[in-house]
């Protein structure tokens, strides 16, 4: 009985990383459709996305039987209830890929605005962020869970720094105001994402040392 | 037990109704700060926060003792687990009249850009979304939350209007840009809380009949 349920925590653990590996690689290539202007790939990513909200349902029913049949308790009844928490965070994570995706399809339209730099390297950390916040509950590692936090401010910055630019655009030429408003949009969605990958490290750390860190300082 | 089993998921309902309460009206403060140019009523807003992110904790630890003690099944399960995961929406919500609030804080320095018409129109909308969406929950109205979700349409063609109306503005006058993109962020904080609390009656539905509406189609 313990080793079944041992073994259903591991399918479910299986199932997650899974789900965490096809949401960064939506995030990957929404971007790589972007900077390259690939339309197919963009479309892509939208239609994979039906992969990733089948997997969400699966874990939840997953979840669900686990709760109701095997009534865990501690740290298991944390991993379970904050793991249907997770998917919902990484579905949504997979839906900011999606967002990002009608946004190129857009922007292909028009004439390109500017090379994309910073772009690329804030989707490059918020695609670390949430597959190491995935990587810090499967090796139970809540000091790599509490430091995903801080690398969210990093790509906070260079969504400043994206905005700040693009600005200048609009205010040189109202032409590009389109485009560039487009683009502040896709810094968005990817700071979306960073924030998302900050609420799943965040459920990590609850899960392996039963504390709230969302909200410090505020625990009762 | 029976019995108290019961008291205590009532003492539930009561916490997830004062939450969405509170979430409800520090989205109404918040547009009425940004309309009236209120700083004080703003700071409000995001001090207030703490209240909310403090009864998310409390709900979440009291879903986690019942899940322990009672090991409910079917629907009282369904319950729980949903409650843990629609307090995490209307957290994110109070977060997003944070977010409007801090945008009045910045467009209260410069001057006004043009009297605000659509913006407290979409606020309304929002606001009623959430509100319906944790009475259908605790009215156990199916149909109800499941309306929810076509009202969501009505709030995003408002944003879209808002932007380009926005969009005007900042093309004929380059010196508006940057309090015109503080507005369009107002419309798209408002615009998430629509889709927050379509995902909370997306819940309830998946509570009162077992069924996930949230995909449709793509159940298996």
């Amino acid at each position: 009985m313990e080793r079944q349920f041992d073994q259903e925590l591991n399918i479910l653990k299986e199932d997650l990383l899974k789900m965490a590996s096809l949401a960064e690689d939506a995030i990957a290539k929404s971007i790589k459709a972007l900077v390259e202007r690939d339309s197919t790939l963009a479309q892509e990513v939208i239609d994979r996305d039906r992969e990733i909200n089948l997997l969400e349902i699966e874990i939840n029913n997953q979840c669900l039987k686990l709760l109701a049949l095997k009534q865990p308790m501690a740290v298991d009844l944390r991993f379970i209830t904050s793991t249907m928490k997770i998917v919902s965070h990484l579905e949504r994570i997979a839906d900011q890929a999606v967002n990002i995706s009608q946004r190129t399809l857009e922007l292909i339209k028009q004439p390109l605005l500017k090379p994309l730099i910073d772009i690329p390297r804030m989707a490059k950390l918020a695609q670390e962020m949430v597959i190491t916040s995935i990587d810090s509950l499967v090796n139970k590692d809540s000091l790599l869970a509490k430091r995903i936090g801080g690398r969210d401010n990093l790509v906070d910055d260079l969504n400043d720094q994206i905005f700040r630019e693009l600005l200048t655009y609009m205010i040189e030429d109202p032409r590009t105001i389109k485009r560039a408003i487009e683009l502040i949009l896709v810094g968005r969605h990817l700071e979306r994402i960073a924030d998302l990958a900050t609420n799943i490290s965040e459920e990590v750390v609850f899960i392996l040392n039963g504390k709230n860190i969302k909200h410090p300082n505020q625990e009762k």
